[in-house]
């Protein structure tokens, strides 16, 4: 039995480390986790690490994307961090994107997406 | 399986989530992973997350101790954070601690204690 995802505070960063490879029911409970998360610390921005995923298909992928969608909505967008190049292969070459959630190399340079664009909306 | 606990940087923190109930061998390999993060990213100071971790038991908390005995020595003290109420309830029970490392609430007070540490050694 895997516990649910847990979403951690930085700031007004809300960051998020999938681990494994995630089972559909995980994703579908971070994705209300995340939603509570966004709207009760009013996030700014959300960063998905998915280092240590080595697979993702087709529905964990549509998934990412609709709580990139989600959290655009609440004003705070995604960054999904850390893909591994054979993900990032797998992707492309099944056609699958994440949607509106943009991607970041690392955790720094999703940190420093999410300050590019808050300081743009100032 | 379970894949290695990943080790996430930022700036020059390094954070680790531990998800679900750890076997001996994740923290074991864990161990080594932060030895040579810290050394290879210059790292300041080492985050442990253990929000979604509901039991500890004694090899756990042992190697906790062991990892912030290792990290300080690298000049990069271990502060775990996230603990819940239950976790902290078991081991006051059982006398364990995590040895050298420090407790914080969570993230953010973590990375506050980290920047304290480092603003006093200036």
């Amino acid at each position: 039995m895997m516990d649910r995802i847990p979403v951690l505070e930085l700031g007004d960063v809300l960051i998020v480390s999938i681990q494994g490879d995630p089972q559909d029911q995980d994703v579908l409970a971070l994705r209300e986790d995340l939603s509570d998360a966004v709207v009760r610390h009013g996030a700014r921005g959300v960063i998905i690490d998915i280092t240590a995923v080595e697979i993702i298909d087709s529905f964990i992928g549509r998934m990412l994307a609709a709580i990139a969608d989600m959290t655009r909505l609440l004003d705070a967008p995604t960054v999904v961090v850390g893909m591994q190049p054979a993900v990032a292969i797998t992707l492309a070459e099944l056609g699958l994107s994440f949607g509106g959630a943009r991607t970041a190399l690392n955790l720094d340079r999703g940190m420093a997406m999410l300050n590019h664009a808050r300081d743009a909306r100032k």
